[in-house]
């Protein structure tokens, strides 16, 4: 029998209700960074009322309006907030608004609206212009938001109210079992500077840009052009190498802030960009990783390896192909190393591969060469490697130099639970 | 814990074994043609070892070289009979060879040995040319096949020995839980024809061609480069209008045979091939929901009627982003009205859409419209609606002429365990 519902529950994540419930299941140990504050961002989080209990609103104020750079879904369906940010913003940031438990997608010109409504009062209230405001929302779709749950909270955004970065990863929370966080420290001339961030996604997760909220701040004076620069090349390696359902959300956004005010003389160097940069793509990396290995009913993590293809393009699409396979995912699930459906979701990816030239291994093991099975596999190790929670297919197409990594995670019935047991 | 596997365990249907000794299930009930067989076309079946105890061979004899069109498989990675079929056959055929329990796929230049084998020796046996010969293979994939099996019954295949339509439909299943057959009448000049059919396929079925193997016969003189047009004018709302899981396998194959010796005078009219035409349509289209309602672990059928598109590309795409969509698919089998999945798997389609023109409905129920969700949703109707096991989708995207249906299966726990449980 169908649970009775209202109308709240016909959208995005009546499951997360039902979720937060039930046990959590992680399968593996991210470090958690505890107390990280900062004197140029403050973090304040609230119970505003979009889920029943737990913190939903995240508001990040800055003590100056500082370069920002971002990334959106590539969704034809953008959410509210994605519409208005880029059409409001113009790379500059004071004050971030995100919401969880109502993603105000779907929601038409009143949606709009009700985001024009409470930046209006925000700007007013933070002394900056609406340009200067970013907002987000993740949760259900298609429910109308609320402005006045956000607004009543602003008189509570005081000094002394601040809360950590951890803090500001829980508020942002979904259907996902632990908060991500990360935090990286380099040296920057004289003095040490940090890279932290956090994110939160682990449904509706496919590469197409970010396919999650994700924030991350440089304690650096870098432009917005080159905060822009460093996002989009750092983007493909991380963000959009990961896949859960093969599903796109309507809100995916990733935003990149320096924490410093641009007026400060202190511009970075360009071999300290360098310097960024490689840290940024780890932190980046980081964060993905969190991301697709808290997939929703997770119990393994695939890590698709595709080398030797004739071009980055069919590298990409053959790895894709494979992470996002039911069959390919529910074999692994189920600790089989049917490498039969690796080989059909290389087929299918409909990119020119020449089988005979394939060699297929999980792990170190190999499985199959010369287009057959190979003949001396051995099925004790393979069975044992099977077992692991991070399987690597590692697969080489033999035909080029070009190659790419995608994670994914496995399909199981927690997943089918999560996402469509509501029978009791 | 995983159970001990041989390495005849590493491939496709592993799982087979498993599965036909489990509950059988099917959703529907589709006429069973019982004890239909044809002077021109008969069937052979026997138990050649491929699997431990069902019927697993099928060898279909023609009384004479009949005309023959053929659809395959448009995998980068086809199967040996593939391969073999495409080489040799120049559209006309004597024997056809059908085993299942062993796809021949993956098996590199052995497998294609094995085929020649087999070929050479029935081509002796029915006195034939070896272009004359087609063989398919459903099953496992990566294991070599042994030609003896198939020889070693050719001896038993005489004139008493032949079987019905119904048999052969059994000899050919795999993971299917019922027999797939068709059989329509229509009057051709003074006479009654038939056209008659059977299919397989259950799991790793994805729209690319056929996606399963399924045999047509039309017991009139019919060219066949007739047969090849009218093939292909339904195979895209037929074949290629169904999906259980976005998996698009080695070995797909669909043919369609005239029964009737093309030295015969009696060559049909223009106005008659309309007519059977029209009726093969009915044929192939009947014979493709019986696939994809006998689609792995399915529980309710979606039929997603995707109408005023741009074009059709746009209508296809955002059709089977819906079909394909895991979210899509465990909300329905949960019975639950989740119209805001469907908003993501319209964007995440990647055509231009204006979300603000889409009308949505369940059945004849609306649920979105304007941008946002319908503020008159009957809910009670609705989880009413969503009990049934047909759950139309219909989707009107407001901008264009075009229209498309795909039929699909829902994504339950059943398919999880027939996928990936080895877990006892």
């Amino acid at each position: 029998m169908v649970k009775n519902r209202s109308t709240k529950d016909l959208s995005l994540s009546s499951n997360e209700r039902l979720y937060h419930t039930k046990k959590t299941f992680s399968i593996f140990k991210f470090p958690i960074i505890k107390n990280l504050t900062s004197t140029h961002v403050k973090f304040y989080t609230f119970h505003a009322g979009f889920k029943k209990k737990r913190e939903d609103l995240l508001i990040v104020v800055f003590d100056s309006s500082v370069p920002v750079a971002a990334a959106y879904s590539k969704t034809s369906t953008p959410s509210a907030p994605l519409i208005w940010d880029k059409k409001n913003n113009k790379g500059f940031c004071k004050i971030l608004i995100v919401n969880s438990g109502n993603a105000n997608a779907h929601t038409g010109m009143r949606g709009i609206k009700v985001i024009d409504n409470y930046v209006k009062r925000a700007a007013i209230k933070f002394n900056c212009s609406i340009e200067q405001i970013l907002v987000s929302s993740t949760g259900v779709i298609g429910e109308q938001l609320d402005a006045i749950k956000i607004i009543n909270k602003f008189p509570l955004v005081k000094d002394s109210n601040n809360k950590d970065l951890l803090s500001a990863a829980k508020a942002i929370m979904t259907t996902d079992t632990f908060p991500k966080t990360i935090m990286k420290k380099i040296r920057i001339g004289s003095k040490n500077i940090r890279i932290f961030g956090f994110a939160k996604g682990s449904g509706m997760i496919a590469p197409n840009m970010g396919t999650l909220l994700a924030y991350i701040f440089i304690e650096a004076n870098v432009s917005k052009n080159v905060l822009k620069n460093l996002l989009h090349s750092h983007l493909e390696t991380s963000f959009n190498s990961i896949s859960v359902d093969g599903d796109t959300s309507t809100s995916d956004t990733i935003m990149l802030f320096s924490t410093v005010n641009p007026k400060d003389k202190k511009v970075v160097k360009e071999t300290d960009i360098k310097k960024i940069s490689k840290t940024l793509k780890d932190v980046m990396f980081q964060l993905a990783l969190q991301v697709v290995s808290d997939g929703e009913g997770i119990s393994k993590l695939m890590e698709i390896n595709v080398s030797r293809a004739k071009n980055y393009q069919q590298a990409s699409s053959v790895a894709f192909s494979i992470a996002n396979s039911q069959l390919v995912k529910t074999a692994i699930a189920g600790q089989d190393a049917n490498w039969g459906r690796i080989i059909m979701a290389v087929g299918k990816a409909d990119s020119k591969v020449n089988q005979n030239k394939i060699k297929l291994k999980f792990g170190k093991l190999l499985v199959a060469c010369n287009g057959q099975m190979f003949n001396k596999i051995n099925i004790k190790k393979l069975d044992i490697y099977m077992r692991n929670k991070v399987i690597q297919i590692n697969l080489d197409l033999g035909i080029g130099n070009f190659k790419r990594t995608v994670y994914a995670s496995d399909l199981t019935h927690e997943y089918v639970r999560i996402n469509g047991d509501y029978r009791s």
